[in-house]
């Protein structure tokens, strides 16, 4: 079986989340990802937790099916062995504060002079051009710069941090559809082009609808905590043990509610029967709900609310995920094998393709693991120049 | 300039959030998107606020540079015209419950007999497969049971739904990035495949390192509000009018902070000099600080931190980002002229591509407005046949 993005040979000098993620989605659907990093230390992330075998299951996750060169970007020999490798690469890409890559030398302007058909991708905080742009980007900064934090939370509490880092995680995907588009054409045309990905564009790209409640009816939206800005009950709601959710959209879905919760005359009552009305009355109706489930445990309550016919489930904890046969028929939980860490089990692609399914071919590489064998198989180097280049590394 | 996704056409059965959004995601880079929509309604979002004119700027958004096609689903004639309308298709992508394409005859097995190079896609709340997939989801259930909702929120505070439906935008944009990865490998090998994906899969796929910390190191990840799990101060602050974001990953940084608090001494104090030792002792430390930016303003403290060198950032709200220049200067608020709605300011695309950056050509469809259209110029329909159908409809 061909692999989708076989003989696509990816440039890869990310650090830590957005840029490595980014190009794990590349390298499970089979492209070349060749990961240049610092000798001695490499990708921050190398020293970040959870460790297993002293290796970060972080680092592992985020780049299995990579290969490492370790390269000193302050060494010429290093930035001139880069050049002839980027003449032989599709992708290029780099998540660097912007300007960095031009003091190097290995800025787009720079690098399409000796690939014209390369696709060079950035991705930053604030993008590479715009009054922020040199202002540095911690997720939590794009997450709070994107409108995000503003109406995620509960009215009476502050402004909440999305409990994933969305800056770098969306950041990653907008990126890879860019590059897949710019693949495209270029298969096509023979064009290479720049893409410019910023982390706080791509929270403000996730906003939906939230957007236009503002620029058509001049409506700032404000934290609501986890219900429906129009629909009741539709929200969290505390059982004898935990949180249970339930998700009535309509009246007839409310009829059957109340009935799984023995108190029909709800339906009649002139609070509720509606649903604008049950939004305006939505304290009234979650303390009545909360009174009834306060008689069930989690379990018991999103049984006996979904044998109902009414939309409710659980909130799983990462672990009760972790452990879900669900989570395990859709493989989004599998096992790879790392020479030094072992055996762990990492997050899978959610992308199931029949014909060219993702996959994940091994776990990360070793710091350096393929320095020689990238510079002599792509490049046709021999152990003289080799041994120069290395001798050139502090 | 041809756009990159030039002479691709796609037919597009989705409803809602999570489809329509990947659709628009292919609109923006030229593809031609037709919407099949029920006579009479259409997608349910045309009846969503907020309006303008009597139109949905939810669904003005969201559906444009589309084509619109009013076909009722239960007429054999027009699931008949459909049918010819895959032929010559690239792609056909539905958000239906499992199992309703096949009732229709329209599922993958039936429409690749027609056309085996079809890239076919799905996306639906819990999968095709796996003890879930019959279930209904909304947004609130695929960040409930993909663990999202148990990690947002404050440690005193129930779990919390991200603002953002994302459960629907991360659905899309790893539907895109499948869709894209087989435009690539068809363009290359001819062949077709079926693309399957979860809300809950997608929601699982963006928790990043706190699936490594259950499955290496056994800890539940729980809320832990806006702050960093290892780092402080990092968090979000109360100042006078408002909340600050202060940023501090290590010592130098913390020393910079004091000194612009003018209390040099903490980076002393034995609570505090070390990184590990203010996580400890982040609940005294936050004390100190938000005593000291109580008098400051937010645009103060922003401002005097900043230049202390200690990255610093307003909580926008989506006003304060719709105004933005920031905003502004990234397009990612553009104007859309609607025939009927009139100028409408809509989210932009993030993916700044050089040579073939995302067109925003024009807003949304009328409903049907392309029926006739399509049928005459793909399928060369004459003026009898379109009648024929049209007398077909209820």
């Amino acid at each position: 079986m061909q692999r989708p993005l076989e003989n696509i040979r990816v440039l890869d000098f990310t650090r830590v989340l957005a840029g490595p993620y980014c190009t794990m989605l590349l390298a499970d659907m089979g492209a070349e990802v060749i990961k240049i990093e610092r000798p001695g230390e490499g990708d921050d992330t190398r020293q970040f937790g959870p460790f297993q075998n002293g290796e970060s299951g972080y680092f592992v996750y985020l780049n299995r099916g990579k290969k490492s060169m370790a390269l000193d970007l302050k060494n010429p020999h290093a930035i001139a062995a880069i050049k002839e490798l980027v003449k032989e690469s599709d992708v290029v890409i780099e998540n660097f504060r912007p300007g960095v890559m031009k003091k190097l030398g290995l800025d787009y302007e720079s690098l399409k002079e000796l690939n014209p058909s390369l696709i060079y991708t950035s991705i930053s905080g604030f993008g590479q051009y715009g009054p922020y742009s040199q202002r540095p980007a911690y997720d939590l900064v794009a997450q709070a710069m994107g409108g995000l934090t503003s109406i995620t939370g509960h009215p009476e509490g502050p402004p909440t941090r999305s409990g994933a880092s969305l800056g770098d995680m969306s950041a990653a995907l907008y990126a890879v559809y860019g590059i897949m588009v710019a693949l495209f054409h270029r298969e096509r045309t023979g064009e290479g082009q720049y893409i410019d990905i910023a982390m706080t564009d791509s929270i403000i790209a996730l906003l939906e609808n939230n957007v236009m409640r503002y620029t058509v009816d001049n409506i700032v939206p404000v934290r609501i905590g986890s219900r429906h800005p129009i629909s009741s009950p539709f929200d969290i709601y505390q059982a004898q043990d935990g949180y249970v959710v339930i998700a009535v959209a309509n009246d007839s879905l409310f009829k059957k509610l109340v009935s799984v919760m023995k108190q029909p005359e709800l339906a009649e009552d002139k609070r509720f029967h509606l649903d604008p009305l049950r939004t305006e009355n939505e304290t009234e109706l979650k303390a009545i709900i909360e009174a009834w489930l306060s008689g069930y445990t989690v379990d018991e309550a999103v049984e006996i609310i979904s044998e109902g016919g009414v939309p409710s489930s659980p909130i799983l904890t990462i672990e009760d995920v972790c452990k879900d046969e669900h989570t395990k028929a859709r493989n989004m939980l599998i096992e790879v094998d790392h020479p030094v860490a072992g055996s762990m089990r990492i997050p899978g692609n959610p992308v199931k393709l029949s014909q060219t399914p993702p996959i994940i071919r091994e776990a990360s590489p070793a710091l350096g693991e393929h320095t020689a064998q990238v510079l002599t198989d792509v490049l046709n180097w021999d152990s003289k120049k080799l041994k120069a280049l290395e001798e050139q590394e502090v």
